[in-house]
């Protein structure tokens, strides 16, 4: 009696772990994200990791013995993690160096202004250049002005990032044309030198470099950015009447070097020509130490690889960790990827980037190719319940620089979006460095995107798979 | 023709702008929310206030010059603002001198260690207390240890702050009970001197302050905290064998003085009866300057009235702005005010604190009795939607300390939450000042507050109002 007693107990069991089993697939999701959650605010090496590359490395400016240090310190962490796979991809990248002196000086007030050098520009060389100043809010203000007023001025951008945006990512998009494209446009009209307010709402005295480039065949001429300080009292003066500005920089373009993308891989069990890529960019500018920019976005994706072989989890797709390098002044290591994944004929069913800093997350922003873009962010969408204990949304939007040329392979891109309200407190700036990020805001990155990559993986984004 | 043509547009342009006007009494509402947002991101005073008080006055400690200083700081303020009223609320303060030695000094190693004394706890005096440590993880575990063990010894409380709970108010709520009765409980088992573990998950070199109360009748013993490195370490050397510790302060409680509660408002155009409370407490703890706990909250709260005024907003409701004294160690500005108020037979309709820091805004919590609590929060949860764009939740939770004791008047109290993560790395330590505040983060904060406070003034919150 017992043992027939004992007999039905156990194949109730077994029946109802089977429906269990079942359901459970999807009822255990928050659990298991729950796991990866306090796996990471105890586990997670990515704070310690981004203070040594930060601390002993410091800046990764693209072909610079800092950038190669860093490749080969990321590659060791990956190797560390008993990955299926790790190496580097060959490309090559411009080489640009800013030079010891960078002077900015009123000649009226005899003042110098906290100045940097703007990435790929020209240095004014020994002697510098003197000229008077005239001041545009835009690029159409200077067109408007023409060749007879231009002609021999430095050309001052002073329209500032809209404090109204809510985002100051929207703010900078809306000034930033002034840096890209303010002194290939002012030469284009004759200036000998352009001055550029740097790229913050905030009103201090740290300058903020960043990438400007020159149109084909126009002569490239010395860019520098000013404080926003220093850009309101130029301003002012110049309110006042003519002001002669003297520019002395020596930083110059060099030839090509080869530097590398690092690249580590968890095979996949069942899918694995189905590649999750997650990624952030390597190289970083020169006068921080690329903390926010992008070492941040770097410890998010290999903590994602680390966490996975912490937790003893198999996917069933292929997970990509790539730290890709010369976003800042190139993006040769987002193309070079993309170029040889469609060589190879690769397939990424998801890429998701991390290059908006290490602040507490708020979300994920999703763009793809028309053909299964619905499909796919409807099924991102369709898991935001399991996100919303920890404040996340899912929407549509930009993906990254990096992963953009994989646009074409069809599958879904996904940035990462922290909150943005410090982001250009630091951005491009010597204030870019370990002491401006918190580990556990930037420990909750790495669980919320290690988060979104176990759901695609589980699940996919076909509606049918 | 033209006559009678014009007098019939005119007709259809009253009839169709009278449709209009009642159908935008809440279509208006997200523009003017984004107008707030614009014009505090603009032409907000609260983080200039904020620099000023914390750089000017500092710390503001209940009954010190400090504490008094701010009052007059805010009330000259809130009079720069032409409210309808602004006026000061007396009350008694408890007095709790720091004094200028704090010692924890390990005998064994030699070593001194980061220590704070506890609010309102005792000193040593001259001579000190040396006395062999015993480490307990819990009040219980204390008291199982039971007197003979405990006696005569100094008592080290080292229960870390959960870093797994995802907010750390949370895990500040899971480990405070040590600093608050530790002392009291380890007195009453014969101890000698208490040091806790200070409240934050970060390891780091900071000590944190904080109050004490010792139970009536329990013989108040030196109390201090220490820094979680120096705990960690000093659990390592007790791992190791026994261990003497030397306490020298000299804190003392004084003779309770006069301080205030300050008040400004300005009055209901229709319903001048009904209160909409905002407020935070303008004292803090000696050590820093209290910029995020809660200078914070003071200026948010002034920011609201100063919005108001320069919008030209005349509120239906009255809207008082309070800065009450005395929430770190005593709640006597709280309690005051409410007996005041009640006194006087008022009805606060909402009331809501900011004493959550200075970060980017992520929500609102709700709290209240239960005779209208499910009406308004339901009347406050039907607008989350206009708050979407601005990441805000609007959830069930605490409102805050100095707003609990209005709760016997039935409205509803709202705590502002902002972004956590960052507030235990500042709370009731030397770091709290205006560097560790960002601008943006405030005024977000203070646009919150202001829209919220919009929304409640112009559709109270009954359904049938």
């Amino acid at each position: 009696m017992k043992y027939k007693y004992n007999m039905l107990i156990t194949i109730m069991l077994v029946l109802c772990n089977l429906s269990i089993n079942r359901v459970h697939a999807q009822e255990n999701d928050p659990l298991f994200i729950k796991n990866i959650y306090e796996n990471i605010l105890t586990e997670s090496k990515c704070f310690g990791w981004l203070d040594e590359m930060c601390n002993t490395i410091g800046g990764r400016l693209s072909g610079s013995d800092g950038a190669n240090d860093a490749v080969y310190f990321v590659k060791n962490k990956l190797e560390s993690l008993n990955l299926d796979t790790v190496y580097t991809q060959a490309l090559m990248v411009p080489v640009w160096e800013r030079g010891d002196v960078e002077i900015v000086k009123n000649m009226t007030t005899n003042k110098k202004l906290n100045c940097t050098s703007l990435g790929n520009s020209v240095g004014t060389g020994a002697g510098g250049v003197t000229a008077e100043v005239i001041e545009v809010q835009s690029l159409d203000e200077l067109r408007a002005l023409g060749k007879d007023i231009v002609n021999g001025k430095i050309v001052f951008y002073n329209r500032p990032m809209d404090p109204m945006k809510l985002n100051p990512f929207s703010a900078y998009g809306g000034g930033v044309d002034q840096r890209v494209y303010g002194p290939s446009v002012a030469s284009e009209y004759g200036a000998v030198g352009t001055i550029v307010r740097s790229m913050t709402v905030n009103l201090d005295d740290i300058p903020h470099t960043g990438v400007t480039v020159y149109a084909d065949g126009v002569v490239p001429i010395p860019a520098l950015a000013i404080s926003t300080n220093d850009a309101e009292i130029l301003s002012n003066d110049l309110s006042k009447g003519k002001v002669e500005i003297y520019l002395e920089n020596y930083c110059q373009n060099k030839e090509k070097r080869e530097s590398y993308n690092v690249i580590g891989e968890i095979r996949g069990t069942t899918y694995p020509e189905e590649i999750i890529l997650v990624g952030g960019h390597l190289d970083s500018w020169d006068i921080g130490h690329g903390a926010h920019d992008d070492g941040a976005g770097c410890m998010h994706a290999i903590e994602v690889m680390h966490t996975f072989k912490n937790i003893q989890y198999k996917p069933k797709r292929t997970i990509r960790c790539v730290l890709f390098m010369n976003e800042e002044n190139g993006l040769a290591g987002g193309k070079k990827y993309a170029e040889v994944s469609n060589a190879a004929s690769e397939y990424h069913l998801a890429a998701l980037e991390s290059d908006s800093g290490g602040f507490t997350p708020q979300g994920f922003t999703c763009d793809g190719d028309t053909t299964h873009y619905k499909e796919f962010f409807s099924t991102l969408k369709s898991w935001e319940d399991l996100f919303s204990p920890y404040g996340l949304y899912i929407k549509k939007g930009g993906g990254g620089a990096d992963i953009s040329p994989l646009k074409s392979q069809k599958g879904l891109l996904i940035g990462f979006k922290p909150d943005p309200q410090r982001y250009f407190d630091y951005h491009h700036t010597s204030t870019d460095v370990i002491g401006a990020v918190n580990k556990r805001e930037l420990e909750l990155g790495a669980a919320s995107i290690t988060s979104l990559v176990y759901l695609i993986d589980k699940y996919g984004l076909r509606d049918d798979r």
